[in-house]
């Protein structure tokens, strides 16, 4: 089954991650994976950090002449800024972060928690996920994320295609369809810069071109909704994860939450509404997947929340690190990585196969069947 | 690591789970299994299937003498129903329903699919769950859930205890804390009843008496937050997972989102507030974990809607089962089962152990540590 | 990925599994499955419990018209002699079983060690075993063991098909080739039990009809002689597993060591020799997989070796509890259930697929491929 | 649960590991890791890639001011060569190899399937290993192993502690405890070379100072053996795996066969045998851990075998690439790590805990217990 694992710290000389389970005959296109980490680095309300230097990453192992060979593969990041062992210890945990829970349960320096814990890993995350969209591409599948919210601040409610998605965040410093909310948003960001506080908001994913029947009812862990819940709830910040219409559903009849089965010879079986968001019974049901996942503020205050110091037990405010003032632009990049993994992984799951060749007659074969 | 399998079907003529990763030394105590999935049966909009016969486990194994011995513990439920062979096929998927896809996807007859996506397999994870309520009642720790919505009715928002909510949803027909609600909330119920519609809505769970620093941020797998996204959205009928302050989370200044670190010799660290949920970082953080689930409207209606025919893919109405109208009170003391697995299998994947008395001296041991 | 819990002990009221991951639409012929439990109740030298019943299970889930679904296939033993909570307690630890180890280790009596260390588990791994043989069955895998040594009795040295395996057997009571080797291995028996002393021995495992590249050199957790190794290492009293010529392969050239490749039109790629026992590099090769297992003595002696009491800490002899003299004929059926699951989890693996249909399909399409 | 991926191909830019689940607070001595690279690449009958270059690791993460951290911690080691994307295509598999189902199953030339099949790899494995081993000394628990047997050549029949085994084998270039034997091995190495043949042996892992209670039975998965036996035949080359007396056990009578149990007040539960090799019903019995490999002789033959050009279909001698003539030495530093880390896995588990200072603590407490 497809697995990863990164290692790195915040600061360290290098961050890297394995990627295990991957087909053979992919082929690995080393600028669209920089690119998606650029495109993570960006967003108007990152701080200092992001200038410092443009992310990319080296092969360790599993290509070769830019073919992957179903080996594991590394994906290498060298940080200009490696201080970790000489960085100050710290003493007064930030609160929204791991620092307090962290330095207790580890029984060390909340350093050594900080540098971990911090967003910089889904650098690894996102590199990750960018294979797995060069991945999906072959079979059509194409996903897109956008800012639906910052603060107070929300885009109209409207569903729009990954298509008009790309097209309509193109330029935009939030990755916002609309230029008039982003003009909002970015003001509010401005707001929070100089009131020294910070912002949260929403954002959501949208994955088009899935077949009928990833995932499965059959056992809790097989369930595709419960494997990109865990996935987004692993995010940095996030604290909710909605499937399609999500949190609204709660509020409606039945008889109107429901997308009602058609059938066409063109089409196959098709939905007219998508309140599902793409999955019935823990299965891709042929729709488009769409999840929206909310992001806390960032917990890194400029003007810092009270604290205790852990060595005196006196209280103070607490340590403050360079940091962003508005994540969730970044986040929904982030976003469509972690979508993008676990499509991924349930697609290989379905269709086994050890190289594309034999991925895609197999897939071929179920498209079909299904349609038969 | 704790880990469980379910089976049988709703019309079988068993259903069972093996548990696997209990310590020994455990009391099992088989009336309050057995009461936890007396339970799960009530609730008022549950349709006929409930009174048909009160559902009780017996051991498979895994127990000596009423004390868990280390080994996997199987727990068997025997189905008075038992007519899963003679039951007609079905051809219409139902709407929101596993039907569709689960057909196409495993190249079957709609019963088949019906038959195990069915919620009655939670049965079964109500088992798992009181066992592990079990196993955390040693170690003080308590969970307790409600109902926080039906459809357009919501319960006043306000931060109770486990005893609070337990004590207030005694005897209520719908679990939930507010008897003016209540009333609201059933008389929706019957007008769905009567419109031959269904509900959805929300519910709240609650767990007090946790230690720091259970979960971690150090792997994505390893976050109890995502851990516990992932079981409940595997929940049927599950579209949304909030931790903590959860969606409100987004519109919030980054100064109010957040909970100040607070000191005393008596309690240790602790927060004032708790919008985090009580995990911070992917970790429990000493306050009590709150999480919420939203419910779609059950998709089985008893005024069918548009689907099709899958033998002759002419549109006509869809099959209809016999069902519940609103399975929220249901799904409130699910979720409370299904919390308690997680915490019950990160408990134990931190403190290791193989019985209560080690399992007991390793957690002490800690507490101690993290209090010095 | 395929996978099980068993669940049950020696005296206890029920023994079950549940198996995950098998596809939809296998035929399950439940007098084979039980034939197969009666195959391993049988052999020359074991003890009375043999006698006292015939195993049989019933279906507790996954099987709707004695098709499997795709849901978790659940299987129930219902034992006659379920005395489990009346039984005395042990203090006598037996030299050579899970005694000692398992009740320090769980704190508790031997007597709830014994009850789930004992090989009675083994009939529900035979169950799953049986299972997976009908799968196999359906791409034209076979599985045959065969008893290759009791004690110091050994067959000469031949290499047999699964085919001659299966009717040189026939009918021989300690599941063996030769009828000469027979008689002296049960001359040996009938000494042991006379002396009131145990025997072991080793049994050969062959499957035939594999497809080229199941398992994986890429990562070590793929390599199917792996896996084999750990499924057949984990039974009950297993000291050795070898694949191919195994320990033998030590003491030859390299020039003699290995299999040459070949190739013809009607076979393919093929090889004249098999001292690789079908598995290079992690991988079967398309020979025939050739596995060997050592068993030691049953470590049940009716004239027991010193041991301690666990109570008074004196030297006394150990506990005697009701058992086989030998069980290596028994071990036989067991690994071929082993290997049986092993080999199905691979095949699943490799060609994924929710339905035999679709998985037929898959394994139709690679096989054109490696042969083109 | 302790975990790992490595990645890289044998002439690639580079080799890394990530290794999940170690607790913070263990001192990481590079030099001892280094140390152990060394030692693997040693060894009379090495070729010529070992001359090449001295490997060594450096942190990628997981490490601060040389304390683990708990985060996963990485290692990268830098090839010289690394000459991977330019290297000619092989078309003739090596009998003994991946390389004929390498191709096939991954639809790929034999280089990519050789570059990563190459133990190579193991340098990855010997560095998890050297972690495993620095855990695993804090609590006393130390690992050796030595080469028994290279060809016909064995060493003759005798238990050695760990600190014989480690003061005999000093200096020895076959990493053999008999002087006489080890040159014996030698000049039967050197007849290897002038024939151009290869050789294959046996190895012994011994590890002492492990208590009672590592592994269990109750599940399979959780047999100490069978992960054993899993990890060693992972091993590039293993062809046999033997839990203490192993194949032997075969022919003896149960009387003879097993370990009797004694009590003393200084030592607590003992034996005064240990043909188990401290292995009982899948768990540590408190004797030392004993294991023997078997690896077959070097599959790559300067006098190449019989094989088929794969592009031709015709019989053409097999490819050669640069190897050695007799991996058993260096085989053996490898099993040393496999033990290691398996064994340090079973540690983790059974005593869970997040920092070595928790994880002393659960064990200091456990130790009491048994011994009360």
């Amino acid at each position: 089954m497809l697995n990863y694992i990164t290692t790195g710290e915040s600061h360290g000389r290098y961050m890297a991650v394995i990627l295990e389970g991957m087909p053979s005959g992919l082929g690995v296109d080393m600028d669209y994976i920089n690119g998606e980490l650029r495109r993570r680095q960006g967003g108007f309300g990152r701080g200092g950090r992001q200038k410092i230097e443009a992310d990319y990453v080296e092969i360790m192992g599993g290509v070769i002449r830019k073919k992957t060979t179903g080996a594991p593969i590394g994906l290498l990041l060298k940080n200009k800024d490696h201080t970790v062992d000489v960085l100050p210890s710290i003493e007064r945990p930030r609160p929204g972060h791991a620092d307090l829970a962290g330095s207790l349960k580890y029984h060390q320096d909340i350093r050594a928690v900080l540098e971990r814990s911090s967003a910089r890993e889904t650098a690894m995350r996102v590199a990750v996920g960018a294979v797995c969209k060069l991945f999906l591409k072959e079979f059509g599948i194409d996903i897109a994320g956008h800012v639906t919210r910052i603060g107070p601040v929300a885009i109209p409610k409207e569903a729009l295609s990954v298509n008009e998605i790309r097209r309509l965040t193109k330029g935009s410093l939030v990755n916002c369809v609309c230029r008039k909310t982003e003009q909002a948003m970015i003001r509010l960001i401005e707001k929070a810069q100089k009131q020294k506080d910070t912002l949260g908001g929403k954002y959501e994913i949208r994955a088009e071109g899935l077949p009928i029947g990833l995932g499965s009812y059959v056992h809790y862990e097989r369930k595709i909704d419960a494997q990109l819940a865990q996935i987004l709830m692993s995010q940095q910040s996030a604290k909710a994860v909605e499937i399609g219409a999500g949190d609204q559903l709660a509020s409606l009849w039945g008889s109107e939450a429901h997308d009602e089965v058609f059938y066409s010879k063109t089409r196959g079986y098709y939905h007219k509404t998508n309140r599902a968001g793409g999955i019935e019974g823990g299965m891709t049901n042929g729709e488009a997947v769409v999840v929206k996942v909310t992001m806390k503020p960032i917990a890194t205050l400029a003007r810092p929340l009270s604290s205790v110091n852990m060595k005196t037990r006196k209280a103070e405010k607490a340590d403050f690190e360079r940091s962003d003032f508005c994540a969730v632009p970044a986040g929904s990049v982030i976003g469509e990585s972690l979508v993008a993994y676990v499509l991924a992984r349930s697609f290989l799951e379905k269709f086994g196969g050890d190289s594309m060749r034999e991925i895609r007659r197999n897939y071929d074969g179920y498209l079909r069947q299904v349609r038969a």
